[in-house]
């Protein structure tokens, strides 16, 4: 499909895209370009890719497919580096949460002859780094595509068929509606796992009760989201604040209408909220989107 | 162990109840009352009660031990019916989430020769009824005793060997710092899952979007809990109120913190935090408390 690919970052999302393409014959050659000299050596051992290098330039030199699986906050510096090495024709993507701020940025710096056509898989794990990845990330993940002004039609459909081969169903969306969209499906939940869980260890700090000990009653499960990447997701929200900011005003104001309902013993009212969510489960199961297990399967 | 084992309320506490007393073979006889007929021959035709009937006096009566496994909600009417047929020496144990108001309100109810001592079990998965109950729901999870003043001392010992016999651990706490800490590990959780789900299907209605389809980004995680009891749940927070509005201005007040760093794109702040949270699941983790599968091994 491709002579060479270049992954920019390695971590959980570039480590599996590298096992993901390996295993599916998708590129002749595979390299990729890490800041840390530690996972250069790691991908090369791990023999997901051909060769590794902190000289970001020199990898992506006459790719036909660069991937940018960064922090949200290293792209400017990424694209300084490899903008004037890019050959003609390359399809240039990204792995990122936010799309508004980081497509416009792209887009300004690189050639009229490169095709940048920014790229959201909607998975992952809470794990990180190269060795958290696994070929099957992706399989029926939804993956988004919103491509630049610069974007050349017959490259959105290879990279649609890319994220195809590799198991991802494609939507292509515009980036204002795919922020939007994703602060309510995964941003905003990520920022409540994060802030309930930091509430929590608030508490046993001052009265030194054991969160840890009766977690299984719930918070376990918003301790697993809270574990994702802390300087992915640091990125995401400020990439992304004005969505978040209102989303928070949104869960804000419910929650007070909740604690009211609970001041007043509101049953009722309770409990035609707690119906309505009950609903919404069963049809993430029959999209595929979670396992039918309950409880995860968990013993 | 005991010779007579009466469960009020066969859903998936009470049938996970009755299924881990007959495979350990701790009691002679269990019978079951539950106010639907459905539910009382669901639960003989499975086996796993050697009978059940509406009539909760006549099931009550003669038993060594009867465990309340009803909502909060219904326990006033459960002790009006029982308590005049209690026979001396019985242990009148409960399986519910809150404690501090329904441990007096039993104690007021039944007599001196009745050893009242509630339990928690740590436990449950999203799913309700007799059919979703298994033996081994309890094993390895905590379950907290809060013995009232009518426990005798050899009765305590008593319950804690029968929970340990199913496979928990015990612990012995009083009902205040029980109702506290479990607002913390339990109860908020819960809540803020049904209010990000509510929250996210008031956006969608409003706007169409689509929150089914891009749920792995996060989101699944809180659907799954937020399918809990209804009505279970319902209780839980009303019973629980002073804990649960504590809990919530406590929580609006850390998101406030998150939402202000997030506009001042003060990341080092956001770095912090989500570094914090990220340690605790590592802890949960070690002391048995999830699994160490990535994403919860879902594929």
């Amino acid at each position: 499909m491709f002579k060479k690919v270049c992954i920019i970052g390695c971590g959980l999302i570039g480590s599996s895209l590298a096992r993901a393409i390996k295993k599916n014959g998708l590129s002749s050659k595979i390299v990729s370009s890490n800041r840390s000299d530690s996972v250069n050596k790691k991908v090369i051992e791990l023999k997901i890719v051909d060769d590794s290098s902190p000289d970001t330039k020199k990898m992506a030199d006459g790719s036909d497919l660069i991937i940018i699986a960064t922090p949200l906050s290293s792209y400017e510096s990424v694209i300084l580096k490899i903008k004037d090495s890019l050959k003609n024709g390359t399809i240039l993507t990204d792995v990122g949460s936010v799309k508004e701020n980081v497509i416009s940025l792209v887009e300004k710096a690189v050639p009229e002859n490169v095709s940048w056509i920014s790229s959201h898989p909607i998975a992952g794990t809470e794990e990180s780094g190269p060795d958290a990845g696994f070929s099957e990330l992706f399989q029926n993940r939804w993956c988004i595509l919103t491509p630049s002004k610069k974007a050349k039609e017959k490259d959105v459909k290879l990279l649609e068929t890319f994220w195809k081969k590799i198991g991802s169903k494609v939507d292509i969306m515009d980036a204002k509606q795919h922020d939007y969209i994703l602060s309510i499906t995964s941003h905003m939940p990520h920022l409540i796992a994060y802030n309930i869980v930091n509430t929590s260890i608030n508490i046993q700090d001052e009265k030194e009760s054991s969160i840890v000990k009766y977690s299984a009653g719930g918070l376990r499960d918003f301790t697993r989201i809270a574990a994702s990447n802390p300087i992915m997701w640091r990125d995401v929200f400020i990439q992304n604040k004005k969505n978040t900011s209102e989303m928070i005003d949104k869960f804000i104001e419910n929650l007070e209408g909740l604690k009211k309902a609970i001041e007043n013993e509101d049953g009722k009212k309770l409990e035609e909220i707690f119906t309505k969510t009950q609903k919404i489960r069963k049809e993430i199961i029959e999209a595929g989107q979670d396992v039918r297990k309950p409880d995860f399967g968990r013993k």
